[in-house]
């Protein structure tokens, strides 16, 4: 299957397995700990910087990750935490950036995330996916969750738009 | 040696190294930190939510830790933290939700572990556990400890019982 | 390309990527978790204490990652958090130690380092840095950021320069 | 060289690279994050409970090291923190527990341990160690620090002394 790369006006992702590499700590307060990839979040901050809509719709909920969202450039509207049927979630996403399903590209790893991967123009799942995430999906990354996953999967779809462009004089703008 | 997965109806299980990948960070304050996997973390909610027993038997014992069992959904009475001599606790287990110790799968990957590997229905290792766990194991795991050991068993042990089985409309009531 | 270690007196480096693996914790109130690496993180104290200028330039900035660079040895004004432009950074930090670009060694590891590799007298990168970072650098370390690129690359120079001996009576001075 | 480990009396070791795989993660409070694992940290508690001396040395220190190491069940006088000159500290431990130096394991990695590589009966080195640790050590253990090197270290001294040996109906007293 060609992907439609071109298209995409959105970029829309799972957080536990996809921006990170899936583990979690657990705090007693009942924050959340996560580790975040300098380079996959570069590449976030630069997607929506370009002019590409960017999404989280995740099942995880905590402040630290609210925040996280916040500082990469992602409008609170397109934060989605605590997800119970991301399939709705999803096409509320659409409706509030007036997009279409076939214009979003998605990235998820696991039994929740079927539906979207496959209601998405394209799904992407790392390569350390469950089973039934990878059956759903367009594409299996080369990359693991919380490394190069994303930053590869935002570098394809920005190269193939021309977006993946840096003005040296200006990296003010992007990091 | 063929495993009576149809018997099984409850897991039980050690913390690290099984459910983590072992490593632990203390602070000051006493607390302990472990990170989990969302993908491991998400097959022990299923199993509880479909109707296995879940129960949690570790040596570690610290607030945050008993937060986040809860947070599985794992039932007070079967969060067993600080343990001492796991077999007692095991026995207890079982007479506590009316099982019979054949009708329980645990999993274990130290040396305290070895009686209650070898008591239940079914003992698995993850293939990092220590020698003497591997020894008294019924079975050791494709995988390591905090990374997808427990849930590959656990996926084995419901699919056995067609359990592993999701109605994605009703992705609500599991994630 | 034969680098000149021998005119080598700073050495310069970005933190996210190059002295960590890249992988950052956010806090619920702002502030950021890094792991370093303690055999880098020796090297980094050796050199300051043989006499190279040590700078750090990152586009993280957090109270911790301030104190930590202080504790590594570095004068308050080598080290440069939140930087946006890099380049500028760059030239200001060598003015500041009266140094020529050519005299200083310089760490990055993706598109925001790209014009400090190239206008450095020797830009290295980790084995895992951005693929346009590798294009701008002289050398491609045989080790990963986080892990070893620091040290090796502090040891080369050093070694060069025959810096890297220790009285083992003065242990008091180095750790 | 065959080593003496029958002769062994006690068990000395660096922490960060021995006890840990070296990562630190600073706070801004000062503290310091170390990750444990508990198969090594159980084969510490182990051999302290059978009789040998344990005792850690060590250039880090922060309060929750030091409460990490009272968990163990390392004797306050042995846990030396902050370390200037560890072959000093050495000789004070050796003769605060009336130990000669040829009755001593020490576990070090890395420039700093050098000189009590050499000193102590049996010097052991996790399979990373810097260069000029492993060329001062009797023995390269075959696995990495913070992941088994401390653990099957411990296995083998006391195996050798048939110390290694549980009674399962007393794991109260060991974990």
């Amino acid at each position: 299957m060609e992907l439609n790369l071109k298209d995409i006006k959105a970029i829309a992702m799972d957080v536990d397995g996809v921006l990170t590499n899936g583990t979690i700590i657990h705090l007693e307060n009942g924050d959340q700990l996560r580790a975040f990839d300098a380079k996959d979040t570069f590449s976030v901050r630069v997607a929506g910087l370009k002019g590409l809509v960017v999404g989280i719709m995740s099942g995880g909920k905590c402040p630290s990750l609210y925040q996280r969202c916040l500082n990469l450039g992602i409008k609170p509207e397109n934060i989605h935490l605590g997800c119970r049927g991301k399939l709705e979630v999803f096409h509320q996403f659409c409706k509030d950036n007036g997009l279409k399903p076939s214009e979003v590209l998605y990235m998820g790893d696991d039994i929740p995330d079927t539906q979207v991967l496959r209601a998405a123009g394209i799904g992407v799942v790392p390569n350390d996916a469950a089973d039934e995430a990878k059956a759903a999906a367009d594409m299996v990354s080369d990359y693991p969750g919380g490394h190069w996953c994303v930053r590869k999967t935002i570098e394809m779809v920005m190269k193939a738009q021309s977006l993946w462009e840096f003005d040296e004089n200006r990296f003010d703008l992007i990091f």
